[in-house]
């Protein structure tokens, strides 16, 4: 069973439009990496990850903005400690185009509602995670 | 030591305008409820959430309006397990202008990142702060 | 967007099977309240658990047999605190066959793995989940 | 197996020491009502209580006093999100010694370190636990 | 205090018993490491986990076979976003026995009940695991 | 909105107070640092937690020693799985005149309350704080 698709291959259109979202947000070179490592021990996670969230879920944007769902991915995120994870839905909230002043704002609400510990690790990986992602998008401007 | 105000009486300010947006998010009733009920035992707790979480962090609206906070605080308060607070910040976004489809949306991004069990619990908890809220605002509107 | 349906109608085969296991592991009564229950509000929720635990993961019973994945949901859901969902897989554990003494088994290394209150409140939950079954399949089998 | 001592009879002498402790720390009619209510299912998670938290490490006093160990475990559940195992140690801690100021003290801190919501729930829970205890207490001393 | 067996000599015959059951599932060399490199500070609990885990709960084999305890210790060492006891204990699945079709059957189910993170961190400590373990075992059988 | 003093220069007294405290308990080599690190996006954060938890909780030393504090967030942090944070806390202890024993006290009800692996991960780190802080402690005396 090495893919989703060998048994439910009509899956397949909502994989190609999370794809697309998903490199949207997460940038092209940071998905296709994670795509090509995937092998037969990951490579159904991958999909699963890219139908289920990114197909079904952030392409549901009529609805609620891609901005605001970074946003609430950052307070969940911080909240659930899982801090590569934060560090890449960060990047991702700049890429939609939230403001540095509004991640400092969810993370300043993490600090009463999470505790100000989780506050201090999330803000230090935000903080890494802006200067990391702002070079990112100044070389893929370049190209 | 019955009161944060004993040793601490310049946080009177933020504290007035604290509990102003409190009572506005959380409804007077219940914010009323609160304090009168607070011993000395949970004055000072009582104190210190209107002081830091309202007057300090609700009251930052011009950064980001508090439609926005509720929402993230949904989504945290879901990732936290916290559902005694999920419930009375639900009524606090609808408070605050907040769509039952908004609300939706957020629940079904804590199913992605929180997992499924998160998000049963949470929408449960959802449907049923959104009916008394509803109630309770129908009965305030008629005073 | 009343249904995930209406956007996705090639998700409807996976549903229908995800449908019939679910029904085979948290009991049929269940299953059909929650979805005749479901509004507007949680409807789309209760077709993503359909469609992505049952239809996608719950059917992949050739790599791993039910009775052991219902095994290892106790372990989680020990460990994440979610005692509702908790008691529905205790349950689907008896359901799939697993015995009460290794529903035990689980929950003993639960208290070595996430501690001794962990273990207290999921033997509780537990014994009450198992006390119920027994009773829901005992009626089911007299119709 | 329906017992630890089966297996394991020199483990016999930890647990006598041990159910003296959680006896004295938890209320006699408590650990009496938890003992004789358990069956075959949950005997031995009684057993490994008894044994490892009460015999193996709330002996361990004269390092540190019982009534430290209740303050420091009232952080730690209402960190954990445990409530039931909360209120059963607040009132622990009133039994040892503890004062309501000192309970009090630890759950304002739990307010900076786990987050608000975490204390207002774990406030809550204390509260009704002293209530409770103290009337405990007196019957007790009646007898 | 030194050793636990200063107080509780009985303990040394469960000890025994749990650490060649340790050793076997985490593998010599890491075992024998963590006991020739604890101090005055950790010995003890060095000793405890040998003697609670090992010694009294993995020893209950004829009851839950190593291999299904490894794959359910997956599971909640993932839940609980503990990931360097997660890494060492898919290496001890590994030496139990388990496929690694069959981890990745109980990280995908990770994936639906933790949320999405929880799976893809898993998935990548999982990865370095397996790789790692099964160097480590090529070494052991050529000695 | 560069400073928390901008909007609320009342602030000021209890940050000052709250400073002191802070550099007592985690070195004024960490905070000095801290501060100076600070950016407009996690200057006011760096107050806050001054302000919150420095000026207004670890200031009730009346009520609490601040070595029962350090031992009870010693309990918290390992609870919740927050390393970075139990780092900085048991160097905090050892400042604030814990002893290693009543540390490892401490670390070792964690593993009965927490499961053993949250003692082991808190072991491992503590153990490195006590021997960094040491060093640094050492520096410090001989300026």
């Amino acid at each position: 069973m090495g893919s989703l698709f060998d048994k439910n291959p009509e899956l397949r259109r909502i994989y190609e439009k999370g794809l697309e979202v998903r490199k949207k947000v997460m940038g092209e070179e940071y998905v296709n990496k994670a795509l090509s490592e995937a092998t037969e021990f990951d490579r159904e996670l991958q999909e699963m990850i890219t139908i289920f969230a990114w197909g079904m879920i952030w392409t549901r944007d009529e609805v609620m903005p891609r901005k605001i769902r970074s946003l609430i991915n950052i307070g969940i995120l911080a909240a659930l400690n899982r801090g590569n994870e934060l560090k890449l839905h960060v990047k991702g909230a700049i890429r939609n185009g939230c403001t540095e002043e509004e991640i400092k704002e969810v993370l300043i609400q993490v600090g009463a509602y999470c505790g100000l510990p989780a506050a201090m690790e999330a803000f230090k990986i935000a903080k890494e995670a802006i200067r990391e992602v702002k070079e990112e998008m100044s070389k893929e401007g370049k190209r």
